[in-house]
């Protein structure tokens, strides 16, 4: 594995010093420099924050902008940020109208937002909380609880930074993030594994011909593994998943989001998404959102994931707010 | 390796469906499938065009858009547009003011922009052309006639889109675009080799633990094959081929363009710009405009490509207006 890197244990720090080179916009915390927000929070707003990880960029740095994020805790590749990264990014991002930290469910993220929202609390500031589940191959239908987030936590970010923007309050940016999110589920399907710099190898194996389907975005085992299919079937396979687990009807309109995991080329991702489209038309729904690309990676892993939004008249207002970010830039961009 | 295709032989075809289906700002041309562009060019305005092959997305047809490209003609992996896609390009853009076709120094991309050229005025269509040269190690400096356009493409495009925006003529478009091109150069490090689909095996190779300093955007030879270095002497390698090659100066402002060829992580494009960013502070130039990320890929190949442009007041103001596309969006997106 040939990589662009000075040292395996230093990625992230270098990282961070590049994204801070080429974003101005973009500012580490005094205090810690594994929190990196917009340069100035609008005062009186409620702070947006997210947490996780890197190795998943642009995610979920690159999501910090007007409409989306105010603040991140930066993690180590494929790592929880410290509860003190969390509770600086609170701090960082209270603009004295309480914080929404909008997460994905994974074991060290949420014991250590947990801590973080206590220790905000010992510091009057308010924090509501609400947890990405929208990966369906990670648990069953009656066990939404133990999904974990993926790449519908982009539509979570997004709808939660779209109602701050617009003046809402804790309860309504919380409970716009949760609706989002409720209303979301996705897929992936991978096809090579990806090594973690400072592990040298990878903790898990795609052996070519072979796809996995429901792969978890740092390799966590899927539904099943097949001998590769054509496009039309991977998305026949991921809607096949996907569309049950909702309660979605002929007619109704969604979001579709189409990610690459980090080595699949940007044609690749067209194809899945033309196929993903002509099936959904299939299936009576119309496409009210589109995006495609590597918006939530993991390392150089090859392969795709599949986030199907469920759109109503609110969603629909907040998915089409102006925003911009490294990851995402909308409308007249804020 | 494992693709998210239909059939090698289609790729271009099922890509072209998936962009269409996405990005519903953009046709295809209703008599050549293989030319994409915006869905209604200005009247009057400059049309600005480019072609190239496919498999470098999201260049060529993701720079279609506002402020940019007003068609792209479309070719194989790797494989120059047809004569007649060119034709068609501008036919689609001509808006009676003219044409600027800005194109890559290929042999196939010249032949049959020459041909379309004289096509074009046959039909009272008026082309100028503009051919990049940015790809410092392809040729010495007394032979920059000979040197591949690559990823300071997009610095001509967008000067070039912005000249036309602005109500340039067509002589006022292309001097902007080769004003663009002639202050820019650019350098390639490959780390992997990839695969054209239809073919299904790397025509060059790239070992494990070395690296192509000067590599081309399709495997063409670069300048040497060394052991990997760290990022930092990656950066000092590519800017001591970039630098000497321009007439800059202490005190001189620049843009810097970092893009991933395919399966480089955005994490290490961000590594890299870090360093580049630091050399260029000790070599007391300033940065003006910044861009990192997957601009200017080769399918799946690991590596980066560094993009310097010398500025001056007429780029400032062409690269700082807005536009809107796949592959960049700027200012208030026009």
């Amino acid at each position: 594995m040939n990589r662009v890197i000075n040292h395996p244990d230093q990625v992230v720090e270098d990282m961070l010093r590049g994204v801070l080179a080429a974003h101005p916009e973009l500012t580490a915390d005094p205090r810690n420099p594994r929190v990196i927000g917009v340069a100035r929070p609008a005062r009186g707003k409620v702070g947006v924050v997210t947490g996780g990880g890197s190795g998943h960029e642009p995610a979920f740095l690159g999501y910090a902008g007007p409409g989306l994020l105010d603040a991140v805790a930066v993690g180590e590749v494929f790592s929880s940020p410290t509860a003190k990264s969390f509770l600086d990014a609170f701090r960082r991002a209270d603009q004295g109208a309480g914080v929404a930290c909008l997460y994905g469910n994974y074991a060290g993220d949420n014991m250590n937002v947990k801590m973080a929202v206590k220790m905000a609390a010992a510091q009057g500031i308010d924090v509501k909380t609400v947890v990405a589940n929208d990966d369906v191959a990670s648990a069953g239908r009656d066990e939404r609880i133990k999904r974990r987030g993926v790449a519908g936590e982009i539509l979570m970010w997004k709808a939660g930074g779209a109602r701050a923007a617009l003046g809402g309050d804790l309860d309504a940016v919380i409970a716009s993030a949760q609706k989002a999110i409720d209303h979301t589920r996705s897929v992936g399907i991978g096809l090579s594994a990806c090594t973690i710099p400072a592990n040298g190898k990878a903790n898990f194996h795609i052996a070519d011909g072979e796809m996995e389907l429901g792969i978890g975005h740092h390799g966590e085992h899927g539904v099943k593994v097949t001998r590769t299919v054509p496009a039309k079937d991977m998305a026949a396979l991921m809607l096949d998943i996907v569309l049950p687990d909702f309660p979605l009807e002929r007619g109704e309109e969604v979001s579709v989001l189409v990610s690459g995991l980090g080595a699949t080329p940007l044609m690749e991702q067209y194809i899945l998404y033309a196929e993903v489209a002509a099936r959904l038309a299939e299936a009576g729904l119309s496409i009210g959102f589109r995006f495609v690309g590597n918006l939530f990676t993991s390392l150089e892993m090859m392969g795709v994931t599949l986030t199907v939004t469920r759109l109503d008249d609110e969603l629909k207002q907040l998915l089409a707010a102006p925003c911009r970010s490294i990851g995402l830039t909308m409308g007249d961009g804020a």
